[in-house]
């Protein structure tokens, strides 16, 4: 699930929020399931990921992540990423190009408070995308952290929000005969400027 | 669904057919979407989207488009791509690091004459990405296509396959608190060097 809080009432803002309640009306399964898709400046590579869009605030998209994971070393030297979506219970495609940036202190920690105990174990415990022998490795670094953990345990400094600004969508809408619908809006000057593309 | 031709039997290979068939079992649906992520030298931009994937023959991943298309300029300017796949029925990820090009004419071919008159007509009629005053009108050329196509319509030229023969693996399955299990497959010289890497 995605929390809603004081979104944007700009077009495609309302428009991808009410795509969001007929998927969510039909079940969609892991309906906060996004693809970040960055550029590595170093090794000249395109590399996606999935990531959970936790908020959508004004006309900011905002996940968490390790700070000093491959993708945040990314998102630093290139700031320019890809957002994508589909919805296959609404046959429902939404693409965004966006530019991407830490959030504030506070915002990630707010986040950090209000998850599980267990979630802030594993945030701490784990140097994301890092080799490891094993997974029997990971679980007892995990038991560990969570086992000295006390209520007083803040959010460690490598672990935040990541917010995503957009600044173009398509809208995509599988139709009969592969005649889809595409529709885009993009920042021009302050404006969203619409187009229809061909399918 | 995907068709296998004599698939590869290196490990990563294997294990991606085995999780197909979980997912296949497990009802999932858009099984064959795979999100393809492409770099835009020109403007500097990561652009993603949905693609059907068709075909795995031996080490070959393919899918169809139209050559002339925004994403198939990118692919021609930049041959690294990521394609990247999530199936929340067996809740897995496959992230896949590859190079792009053409397949054979013979291949576009033998594909095209295998689909249906009304997805043939599209793929002629239509200008992929290009702008258009409506839907009407996409439409429109649609059914004019349609009507003037003969059991002698050949593929059009601009029309054919895209092959990504991969060279990275992650598989990623989730996991209770966020302990998910990601192992990756890399090829160097000739062989898949595995790895496990912190969640």
């Amino acid at each position: 699930m995605i929390t809603f809080i004081n979104p944007s009432t700009e077009k495609p803002y309302i428009r991808f929020q009410s795509l969001y309640q007929d998927a969510l009306a039909n079940d969609q399964r892991g309906i906060e399931a996004i693809s970040v898709s960055s550029y590595d400046l170093k090794t000249n590579e395109v590399e996606a990921r999935y990531v959970n869009l936790k908020y959508i605030t004004d006309n900011e998209w905002i996940f968490f992540s390790n700070y000093n994971s491959p993708k945040a070393q990314q998102f630093s030297a290139h700031k320019q990423v890809s957002a994508l979506i589909f919805w296959p219970s609404i046959n429902t495609q939404i693409r965004i190009k966006a530019l991407i940036s830490k959030t504030s202190i506070e915002f990630s920690d707010m986040h950090f408070k209000s998850r599980s105990k267990e979630k802030n174990a594993l945030a701490i415990s784990s140097n994301q995308s890092q080799n490891i022998d094993s997974f029997d490795e990971v679980e007892m670094n995990f038991h560990q952290t969570l086992k000295s953990m006390t209520t007083d345990t803040v959010r460690p400094d490598f672990w935040g929000g990541f917010s995503l600004i957009p600044y173009y969508f398509e809208f995509w809408q599988g139709h009969k005969n592969r005649l889809n619908k595409r529709h885009t809006f993009e920042q021009k000057g302050g404006e969203w400027e619409e187009r229809f593309l061909q399918p």
